[in-house]
């Protein structure tokens, strides 16, 4: 076996979702993550954990939502019954083909989604982390070769997280002292309120509130956002092509919108419900072991010299105890290089000029 | 989709396991029955079921059990709350690799098993049906080319089972009226007692007490088995070739053994307990979909004009209530063919002659 697949579950099951003995993990397996849930499983019989796979397959899901009739049952007993037994979940992402839900009806996925919210929360309530297994189809989707986008993901993956982590204590010291965020760059001038939030170090374990394996961000939930942003990261959102979208924020909220590509998406988006049309996220990218846009959000919203803004849902780690904040159906992620012309202030501060932060030799 | 596929999964959900609105279905899916997974999903999806999909890889299990220090938790709880839950769980075998676990010790592989009693009975409690997808392994593992393979196996599912029911009853009529059963062939002249136990018709479905697919058997248990048997259909037991095994039976016991191959595991066998040396099973296979032997017990045993005896347990589906039968760790089946120079008598009638029912035209 190719030893970066067995670092990248050490990582996973040891950095990532500290498993220990005893701990009953629930291992969610792509068609073509074969091989990384085979070296997941020996690190898992290592320590002693406790392992039941599923299998998550597109096409599979594809063919349950097309034959049903839409009127699912709500948060169906077994899969409840397994999920509160459950104290650690790794999904293993990895199809052959990354549109292979493509023709499924909105109605019947939201319909199938809202029927199992607590099989969600469920979920969200065990040691949660994702990833994915670098496949060819994430290869195509990228518009990289195979052996090429393999030495991507591991580059992004196959980290010092530790020492990530410490230098993300840095900006995240930062922002939590800090009262106002200012972004500026070519088309954007943009100011919000950080008042009283905590920032999230995302450093790709469960010990830091952190899901995501790749990570590498600094996010917090900003709010009384200012001034116009330009979003020169293409993305594909809701299988739509995006490109160059401008948001003009007043008192928090989005005023006008522009796009070269995708402004239809972009308005959907923005007529959700209120809570769309204002921010849930700034993210500070932080993973330079990501240094290109792959089309996938898990890797390029961590990108480095990069920051992100989501329209929509905020996450409660960000908020004091008991205070909720912006609220949403929606969390959907723009991203914006920082990489050159570009500054990330903080109550007048540069933390950030053309993607080197403060602490950083030129 | 090969429509074969269609109607492997519309005979699975349909006739085998009874599915309807509401129940809660595992799929446990192995890495190469992919497409069975997408057609049995469109199945349950049509009829409302609730489907959640486990995966069942070998390479993944060898990893898991090869790295484990063999101290296995009692019956995970997560597994267990599932299937408490669960009420049909449908396995599709078909991996790579028909011997991905070969060189997991026997003694990791028990110490596991018997860690998961409870889980296997929380399985067993379910309408559960076990079922292969034709894959290349599985056609390399009978000497066959993988269309041909499949052309066998979709000849041994697909059929009309109701038809193939309402056969098999007219024998299992016979062997409940029966009280002894005398098998003639070469090398074979065997009688055993049936008295007071009930056969099982087996037609591939849950409503017949029948958990396989395919099926097409009728099972009984035997005592007081006395005389002399000569197994001539080729098999693999525990991993070696077996051939032409000869049993002596006295008072229900076997008091010799020889072998052409494979008599060391054998004489492992018939020393594991007291009821290893006893027969747990008599069993007439009526599938003529099954004509070749394909190293594969869920087919061979129920090849048309073959009988096949186990050493070990019984099912308590043939007893009378309350009563226990032959107990054993073991369930070994061993298979003669019945299709040349060869009866069976039920008190002393002929019920078949080469491979023919006294009902069928000659």
């Amino acid at each position: 076996m190719d030893e970066r697949v067995r670092g990248h579950a050490a990582v996973l099951v040891g950095w990532s979702a500290r498993v220990k003995e005893g701990d009953n993990v629930v291992l969610s397996v792509g068609p073509d993550a074969h091989e990384l849930a085979v070296a997941v499983a020996d690190e898992l019989g290592k320590r002693g954990a406790n392992l039941l796979s599923t299998y998550s397959a597109g096409e599979v899901t594809r063919a349950y939502l097309q034959a049903h009739d839409s009127e699912f049952d709500e948060n169906p007993a077994h899969e409840l019954a397994l999920l509160a037994e459950t104290d650690v979940y790794l999904s293993l992402g990895g199809g052959r083909n990354t549109s292979a839900t493509a023709d499924v009806p909105g109605s019947t996925r939201r319909a199938y989604d809202s029927a199992r919210t607590a099989v969600r929360e469920a979920r969200l309530d065990t040691r949660w982390v994702s990833t994915v297994h670098p496949t060819r189809s994430l290869a195509q989707q990228a518009n990289m070769a195979y052996e090429e986008y393999q030495e991507f993901a591991y580059r992004a993956i196959c980290r010092d997280w530790e020492s990530l982590a410490d230098e993300m204590a840095q900006l995240k010291a930062l922002l939590d002292a800090g009262s106002e965020v200012r972004l500026r760059s070519a088309g954007t001038d943009l100011t919000m309120s950080i008042e009283g939030r905590t920032a999230v170090n995302s450093a790709a374990s469960v010990a830091y509130d952190s899901h995501n394996l790749p990570s590498g961000e600094v996010f917090t939930a900003p709010t009384a956002t200012d001034g116009e942003v330009l979003f020169d990261v293409p993305m594909t959102i809701r299988g739509s092509p995006v490109r160059d979208v401008r948001l003009t924020f007043e008192a928090g909220e989005v005023v006008d919108y522009a796009a070269e590509h995708g402004g239809d998406v972009i308005e959907e988006i923005l007529d959700t419900d209120a809570g769309a049309r204002r921010l849930g996220e700034l993210g500070i990218g932080m993973n330079r072991g990501i240094d290109r846009y792959t089309n996938n959000i898990l890797f390029d919203e961590k990108m480095g010299e990069t920051v992100h803004l989501a329209l929509g849902r905020a996450y409660d780690a960000c908020l004091p105890a008991g205070e909720s904040g912006n609220d949403s159906a929606v969390h959907v992620d723009l991203i914006t290089d920082m990489s050159t012309d570009s500054r990330i202030e903080i109550d007048g501060e540069v933390v950030q000029r053309n993607g080197r932060f403060s602490w950083e030799s030129e």
